[in-house]
């Protein structure tokens, strides 16, 4: 085959790999859109509404803001004919972008009833036409992964409408459910192993075409001394012998922030967790589907790093380093997983499935490590507002590793890095250990 | 006449009366009862759930909570066959009677989307309906009275739904308006004169047989001196001069708590004026129609007692006591004012109407007094949990008189003792001058 | 005898008593001056410098503040060659005269190690110099009045070394004592009688040529009901009972700031009792001379007046409005009190000694009345600075009458208001009942 | 020489050079308790019990806490006979350690008049002259190693003595000075140059038998990319140009909890930067000996890690980390060093001297890296009490390296890790760059 045959076939082929990847975005992004709706769909008006802690925000904010990234970063600058839906928007839904301006205060986004639900329904579909309208019309490469961050920010905050409303329902007398009870099947968990890694030069972080956030970046090497890794997360049953054995009274297990902590908020359990009033000294447990016993093969959640922390001091161990835990990793994928996600839609961690190697990895519970959030060497943020998104964050927060039961399943991969302050027990947070 | 005759002509004519008494309550409880739901139909459920400061409520928790008074206090005790709508409802919608025992955190009322709106609006069906059941059958005195009670508490909350709404949405960024533009006529506000009256023994407090709360009585006698009452409340205009000749930066001019005050939470004007932006040097003031300019000849209002004691200071006057005020009222009624009420649906003070005497003793703005609230000499409260109703919350409150333009207008009279803490703003209060 | 000899005998005697007057005043003055020094020589320079909470005031300050105030208001304006003994002083002293300028932050008292105290009382010699000196020079009636309002100054802050150091020592982890045991002699405290007063009409507040604050007049008639009053403090021994019977456990007995309170600060005992932790359930108390046993007989104090009027109420009694207060006061003298007072030295109330009638009125313990500070009919404070003396505390406090055992016996009498905001117990305030 | 001589002769010879050691141990021991005490002697007994605020303590503590170190933890355990100087010192002075038991609240060591000044002192002398007793018995190694921990622990309350003092007298209206001006020469500090490290792997961390906190080890390696470290410290001229290019009023350039405490603080300048008041636009600055004019070649101290890190951000470097910054300065020695430490007793930094190389390493300004504090891989703390010493601070806190000017010369060495939460000033701290 002559050359300029073989270019153009090439072209061809390119283009109609073009197209395709313009389909599949197309359908994504119908479909991480609808998600969202989905997630507000078994909530009133009213409980959209809802911001039980300034760290949380209404569902309806949720609805908006993800709606106005969209707006903000992409239509706004990226296609010509786009009018904006309304002028105030810009500024009422402003998460914590300094570039973009003024905006309401965090802890009263639970006091805008106006502009009402309805209207942010509105909005989003508005928005929906003009990201369709932008797709279709193919584009630039980086207008496409703009909108491909635009589908992940959207990602992150459905986990967070989870999460969100599940701590506004618990700081209600009644104590609703978010869902109905799935009723998950009863699996004792699998016994813990140690999975033993060797030292040497090991590479992290995200490189590549495919879709990551700037702090994933840059990929570079790191030397790491031989470890060992538990094959599952810790379960309630073992948590619990922790308690018994006094975990929440020892300060000498305490980071001296930790101890100081849990003596000022008088935790003696996880968050969501009752006692059980009458004789019987059982725990319950708060749940999207309301409050049921504890399931003490399921994995422990909802701790803060101090509590994860002292749980590995106590048990002989300690937290796995991100390094660690990227390195043994290795190249699953959540595509293969047996954990709960958010598609599941019963938003609660599972026990572990019997088998060799490293379960949970993904889905179920994030996992703290022992690793504050800094940037990698050589990491600079994203140019411009978008900058903001990760790298300010950089101070007095932990990294966290490979998802939950309210994570997408199609939204984390091995190098991605969420982080939370050490105290935040809101989100579905687990322990793996290492030692 | 022979004396059975005229006895059983009397039992007639009394049980007439009765009649006619209870079937006056009949009518009234069910215009107060609708009231409320008129103040609450411009209301979305969203509006409904706001609680913009731990002083203030939601619309719905004061739909609830005057139900659960009806439904606490005369329908379980004193209805035989009365079912309770909710068994949960008892602790949910108490405010603060430590008698009928735990309750949610004050602070946390906004955070209440469950039990959703519609099922409130069943709960006051459910409870309407029991009432007239049992006013239909009339009853004892002592019950007749509760319900008396019931609808003047009921009465209260109007006010606040009122107040506590327009706080609500005066931390919306959007600054929406309850209700749409009266357009008030413009009148020129009256010249204010000085009305004498001469020092001497007067009788104060509520007697008789007309309702009126515990903390109205004892009636009994003081002695004052003479003093002089101003004919009007203190307009928006007066107010500017003050404002204009530094009265918020002169500290000898205000109370050493009221400085602090003014300092720390950085006072320079009543709330809801809004220093216009442009250059400009005027005011706008939020209203329950929105923004709109300030109108000189109206009232000032939404003062603390801090400001209106440091008003009267700079123009050489004082605030009159409640014992003056009362006095002074003698025995004017509401129902011949031509001041602004909460049947008007203005929301918002008029200025004072052209005539002889004393103008705005009801209506328009509360008056905030020189007194603390105490109890009169001999004040004992009611017995059992409505006990808490008034007295133990005579400590660091001040006394306000006369209503205002959210109040029922035949729900205030001479004898009427308002009370808030000294800082309060958010209720429609005024000021009138005595020397 | 013919008149212009009259006229001159009578002018010899009007000077010879001026000189007298003069004379008293000087050694009055002496006398006030030496006593506040005396109240200080217990305590190291370590010491004179300890603020234990924003509310109290180092030894030190009180120290420098009293002779500030006769530099700022009588020395400067009045003694034309005076100079001033350090020209920061003016600022650093300062209390809370906002006509006097800047002042540093009040709780920050206690890190003013600078000026040392070696300095401050140079500086009392200094001004100590000077007043004698204009006081030998005699003067006009105004300036004679001023410094006899110093020296009434000086004796409230006597008090108040008293209270604030023993409430420095009570935060101490060794509660070091202030003064040696003067080892009371046991007295059991008499019976408490009823005594009755009848209806009508009184005079109440101060006139005349005699020293008063401005806050004690205008002298006013007030008309009373017939009341009674007890003819001594409530005792430990009855206030245990109170304990005993659940009194900081009902919500009931207590105003509901007062409960709020109670809540807050977990109270279950008046300050400084300490729970002996042994089995025996009896309670100790911190005094000037450190802990000893609860004296059952002695009265109770370091009360707030909440705790006052709950057990008040819980009594089947109230407080006595400052009103009745005086009236059954009537023209009962401190100079004839067996009470303990300031000069006695032992800082602690005495049990009631046997007698008839008003026991205990002057000294042991002030008693919280149920009256609200606010000024007389007709008051107006005194012009320039020092109408900040008094009139702008009016808000948020209540009245305490007849002195302490902090209290010099020849500072009080029976028209002095003393105000706290009710919350306070580091004060020697105790109860006395009406009904 | 047949074996059995030549082990006897090597045991001399190590009793000898064992003698050798245990007399230089001694010779330190006297000097760094003396050095203590010369901090403290230009302070009266009133500035040595000012606490400015929780974080620092009063001079007399740091006497009293270093001495209680050494009976806790030395004597009391290993000198038989020794008898503790008092019962309640062990728990008046100990500050974090839980295993010791309670202790006063950190906040009020300031309120601690008792013990007095006086008896500290008695209290040091008896547990020097136990502690040279037990030197002078020789005694096992541990021991030895437990008391060259005791001397290290009081060369860092050797430099909070210093930094404390400053901050009291920072915080009062006199602004005294500690010690008399040095007088520093004017120096132009050296240009900025960037010296380059090739990337590799390199070992970090302390290992060998000289002393060193748990903290610093284990030695380990680790992999390094290339990067550059400016020559000397910023100057004060240079962080005058970030401040007047807008640097405190760019969120942009900061992390979000920077920007945020910023606001919070209004922070405009760095911790002792006073703004001249006149017309001129200079700053002055407060120092150990008083108010002086800004020396613009000095390096800029007193900052927080957040203004660190964002002066780097505006510079285009970043800070280094702190594996960076150990190998960068590689073998460096304190006492090769021309920088300003403790023993040279003017407390403030000097400009960079001339010459090549890295300038400033060791003394003058501790040096924020970009590194929060965390255990090196395999770190163990201590066993029992000492543990706490250390490592349960691994949270919220960034490592800063290399002592400053309050830091004696004796104490510092190239693998000390020290630490603070990133929002602390009141250490002597400023900014190397990295790129």
């Amino acid at each position: 085959m002559h050359t300029a045959l073989k270019a153009r076939r090439q072209e061809q082929a390119t283009s109609e790999s073009a197209d395709k990847l313009l389909s599949r975005l197309m359908e994504r992004c119908l479909k991480v859109r609808q998600t969202t709706e989905q997630l507000a769909a078994p909530l009133s008006s009213e409980d959209q509404l809802l911001q039980s802690m300034p760290d949380a925000s209404p569902t309806k904010w949720h609805l908006a803001h993800t709606t106005w990234f969209f707006e903000t970063f992409i239509l706004t600058p990226h296609l010509v004919e786009y009018q904006c839906f309304h002028p105030d928007f810009r500024q009422l839904f402003n998460s914590y972008y300094n570039a973009v301006g003024e905006r309401p205060l965090r802890s009263n986004r639970g006091l805008m009833s106006r502009p009402p639900l309805e209207q942010i329904r509105d909005y989003r579909r508005h928005v929906d036409e003009a990201l369709l309208r932008l797709l279709e019309r193919g584009g630039a490469d980086p207008v496409m992964q703009l909108i491909e961050l635009g589908l992940n920010h959207e990602q992150q905050h459905q986990e967070l409408i989870v999460t969100d409303i599940k701590h506004a329902f618990w700081t209600q007398p009644l104590k609703p459910a978010y869902i109905e009870d799935a009723a998950p099947e009863a699996i004792p968990a699998s016994p813990l192993r140690w999975l033993p890694f060797s030292g040497g030069i090991y590479p992290v972080g995200h490189e590549g075409k495919n879709f990551a956030f700037d702090n994933e970046g840059p990929r570079h090497e790191v030397l790491l001394q031989p470890f060992e890794i538990s094959s599952r997360l810790v379960t309630s049953r073992e948590y619990l012998a922790f308690m018994e054995d006094g975990g929440y009274q020892r300060p000498e297990l305490w980071l001296s922030d930790g101890w100081e902590t849990v003596q000022t908020n008088q935790w003696n359990a996880p968050l969501y967790w009752i006692k059980e009033e009458s004789g019987d000294p059982g725990w319950q447990i708060f749940t999207a589907s309301g409050v049921r016993p504890i399931n003490g093969d399921a994995p422990v959640c909802h701790l803060s790093y101090y509590e994860a922390d002292t749980y590995a001091r106590w048990a002989g161990a300690h937290l796995p380093t991100e390094l660690q835990w990227e390195t043994a990793c290795g190249t699953e994928q959540p595509a293969d997983s047996d954990s709960a996600f958010l598609e599941d839609r019963g938003f609660h961690p599972l026990p572990a499935r019997p088998g060799d190697g490293l379960k949970q990895m993904f889905g179920d519970c994030w996992e703290w490590t022992a690793s504050p959030y800094v940037g990698y060497p050589g990491f600079r943020p994203s140019a411009g507002a978008l900058g903001e998104y990760n790298g300010k964050f950089m101070c007095n927060q932990i990294v966290l590793r490979g998802g939950s039961c309210a994570t997408p399943r199609s939204h984390i991969r091995a190098t991605y890095r969420n982080f939370f302050p050490p105290q935040m027990r809101w989100q579905f947070a687990g322990i793996r250990l290492a030692r």
